[in-house]
């Protein structure tokens, strides 16, 4: 099965510029894809990369310069069914999770992000449009519900966790042990807890 | 089987403070409570509220004044096994996350919460205490592992995320469907989206 996992190689990682500089933030985006195409290939699954931009990768690359929700309305256009799409900023995610996700039933499967998104979906039926903005797991539950679609959700918390913001640097440490968890501690990242509450990253000085 | 939830009857949510008032929290608390007890008899088995004070509820009650982690320790000295221990702010949960939790293989089975929490904890053996305090996931996986004990973790959204700042409850809204996200509706309670990054809530004026 195919498994295509959009990427941003432009400026990728934004929400994270408060604490990793522009030229670290692709390196780190690029960590977590790697860890996420490992888990694919973990799943029995081959992962195809539908990026921003040419990148010499182990995996077929197709360039679409559009914006996600645009690049994947036109892959879902053209590509055979099932259509499924595993975001590249989870790198918690384990080969279990994807096998799970891609042997789901139902004609439209999500896996429900953290906030209201989306970061895994397989699409088994031809019309269905994705939009990510905005709160995405209830425009998709709904545009599938409205065209009489089976609508299911894949109930993993390693597919919960995307990496957006500083505190989700914690996760990876916590959770993950490929490329991103092993870039995060070769930048002197670690785990900080206070007291109450949950916990946060700091980073060494001078790292 | 029998299935534990520990609950603060006397202050509860104190992190949602800037969006509830004291009265709201404890009745969002029981209302959360509630949902956790229907998903453990959905999942075959016997609820047991461990409360820091006296409750009318329908599930037996036991009354212990000391905090989380002392009287977690306690029933642990006491209780057969396994213990299995659910928190009380997990609305999301279904019957078969909780149904996957106690029949998981393992002999310290936990489910991780956001921010480096154990939000659902099954305790096969008989020398194991449990802390709850700083990143306590990482804290119970030492302790497991350096027992020699066989450390293992559930994958589930639906159990990874507790109740316990104001955004969390657009996650009540989005995928909940009992009296937690019927309490914060009747409440004035909606989720709202900016145009990036993740969803929180709002409350309707006057409610």
């Amino acid at each position: 099965m195919d498994v295509y996992v959009p990427f941003d190689a432009i400026d990728p990682k934004r929400r994270l510029e408060s604490i990793l500089t522009a030229d670290e933030r692709g390196a780190f985006a690029e960590a977590m894809l790697a860890d996420v195409l490992e888990a694919v290939r973990g799943a029995d699954a081959t992962p195809h990369v539908l990026s921003t931009a040419p990148m010499a990768l182990d995996a077929p690359v197709i360039v679409d310069e559009r914006g996600l929700t645009r690049a994947v309305n036109g892959l879902l256009d053209l590509a055979d069914r099932p259509v499924v799409l595993v975001m590249a900023d989870l790198p918690l995610a384990t080969d279990e999770a994807i096998a799970t996700l891609t042997s789901a039933a139902g004609d439209v499967v999500a896996a429900p992000g953290i906030g209201g998104g989306t970061n895994a979906l397989a699409v088994h039926v031809e019309d269905f449009e994705v939009d990510f903005h905005g709160c995405s797991i209830e425009d998709h539950r709904r545009r599938a519900v409205d065209a009489g679609h089976d609508f299911r959700t894949v109930d993993r918390y390693t597919l919960g966790i995307d990496i957006d913001e500083p505190d989700d640097l914690a996760e990876v440490l916590l959770h993950a042990d490929g490329d991103a968890a092993g870039w995060l501690r070769e930048h002197g990242f670690d785990v900080v807890a206070d007291t109450d509450g949950r916990v946060g990253v700091e980073r060494a000085p001078g790292d």
